[in-house]
């Protein structure tokens, strides 16, 4: 299968070595935002969207309108069925695929939480994200007047609940007191517990380590205290490039059996995301 | 959806419990072997199977025949692709879906092992079951003469290897230690460390507490220590009949879109385990 990378980030970058090392996939190229011609006449299979995630909706209906399969890891969890209800359309009208929001947060986890609600139908479920980076809210704070770079910490502070410490570099002529109120003030950061401190360089503190806990605690039948968790400590766009490109593996498996549209990870047969002949896989995995 | 049990052990009577939880199921009936004029007359859109695991591959096809679907939790690993190839043109004939070895392993824990191959496809996995009771070794225990009753434990030793403990009651007039080399040299322990211990009672010591740890660790594209770990402290047959249960649901709507056949666990969309809505789920879960 051709795969093509759209977008060249951290993501962008990982999901290229992980096409490389992908035996079953040949890497068509990697394409930046004015290549789109170029990319289009490589007639991938699939292209992964590895744009900021504001840019999924334009862009996902370019390549599905040319019958190409798109796979993002559009990350905005409160718009994922607007996005898809948007896509999928597209997708049938074009007979192409559309894997959405197929990163781990939303992505595996999302099938994690699933499989949890699946086995124990009552009870809680709680997502403990980090210790890690939060892309969104050091963007947030390096948007604020004064802060020359910023690094935000999401740190789990149980039963779902976060707390956040904010590196921040001062531009000068900024007080650092002022622009803490400013950063604690922002409503990203006004609902949760957080500390800023000044710091003189982010970047060396800067890793891409991530994580998460997700647990779940309840019934299965009529019978309590079933206890499911999951756990990851992982680099965090080497995770979201791979679970893209085994994505794409999916979205061209249902492009072969003209399962055409928009899907969830939550929606995709799990085997699919795999190498190999189905038998084998049931064989050694099942 | 009318669900109907057939087989009435402990999987049977945790399936019942959770049909009866389930608001989108309707139990018809808990039947015996000798009851499969009346079951089939009851026309229940799924039946499931709560068989012991060799009678499965007899019994499905008597219900896939009837157009009526089946949730098995077969779990002899090395037979499942066999099993699957049995039932599967059986099932496409008579348009009837059969889900198979819808337990928790093979079953949940199967999904679980193949997400985590989609996220890191070099590494090592390692299933550690435990510390919970192993069915097949009890029952191979009690089958050793001198032995009256048996419960062998499974006790994780690392890296996906098993310690087994035997408790044993012993018959009148047999030897304890001549019991206990029986046992030890039985093809079920050879390939294990086993310890026997003789008890006034096995059924104090018994309890359908069991547990799994599986993980990965390996690389995700060219990233090393990516660490995926997945760990359940559960009641048994209360899991392995609630999947079930979540697997009927899955039955019911393979055969709405026509998907007949035979699949296991990790060929189905996770989502199609939950009741409801897909977008209210994709909403809530994704």
């Amino acid at each position: 299968m051709k795969i093509a990378v759209f977008g060249y980030g951290n993501i962008g970058r990982a999901a290229e070595q992980a096409v490389k090392k992908a035996k079953d996939m040949e890497l068509v190229g990697v394409f930046h935002h004015d290549e789109m011609v170029t990319l289009l006449a490589e007639k991938p299979d699939v292209v992964l969207l590895c744009t900021p995630t504001r840019e999924v909706p334009v862009c996902a209906p370019l390549f599905l309108k040319a019958g190409i399969c798109t796979v993002d890891s559009f990350d905005i969890h409160n718009d994922i069925c607007k996005l898809r209800a948007q896509l999928s359309p597209v997708a049938e009208q074009y007979k192409a695929v559309s894997v959405i929001s197929a990163g781990w947060d939303p992505g595996s986890d999302s099938v994690i939480r699933v499989m949890m609600h699946a086995l124990v139908p009552e009870g809680q479920l709680f997502t403990n994200f980090g210790p890690g980076r939060s892309m969104g809210h050091s963007v947030a704070a390096k948007a604020i007047p004064g802060v020359k770079d910023a690094l935000s910490m999401t740190l789990p502070a149980g039963e779902g609940r976060h707390n956040r410490h904010v590196y921040i570099e001062l531009e000068e002529g900024y007080e650092f007191e002022k622009v803490k109120e400013a950063i604690l003030h922002d409503d990203y950061f006004a609902h949760d517990y957080t500390e800023v401190e000044r710091v003189d360089s982010v970047a060396k503190l800067d890793t891409h380590q991530h994580g998460v806990h997700i647990e779940r605690n309840g019934m299965s039948g009529i019978t309590p205290n079933q206890q499911v968790d999951f756990t990851m400590r992982i680099n965090n766009p080497a995770l979201t490039g791979q679970m893209m490109v085994s994505c794409a593996r999916a979205a061209v498996r249902m492009h072969d059996r003209q399962q055409f549209g928009s899907f969830t990870t939550v929606e995709l047969a799990p085997i699919d995301l795999l190498p190999g002949e189905r038998e084998d896989l049931i064989a050694h995995l099942v």
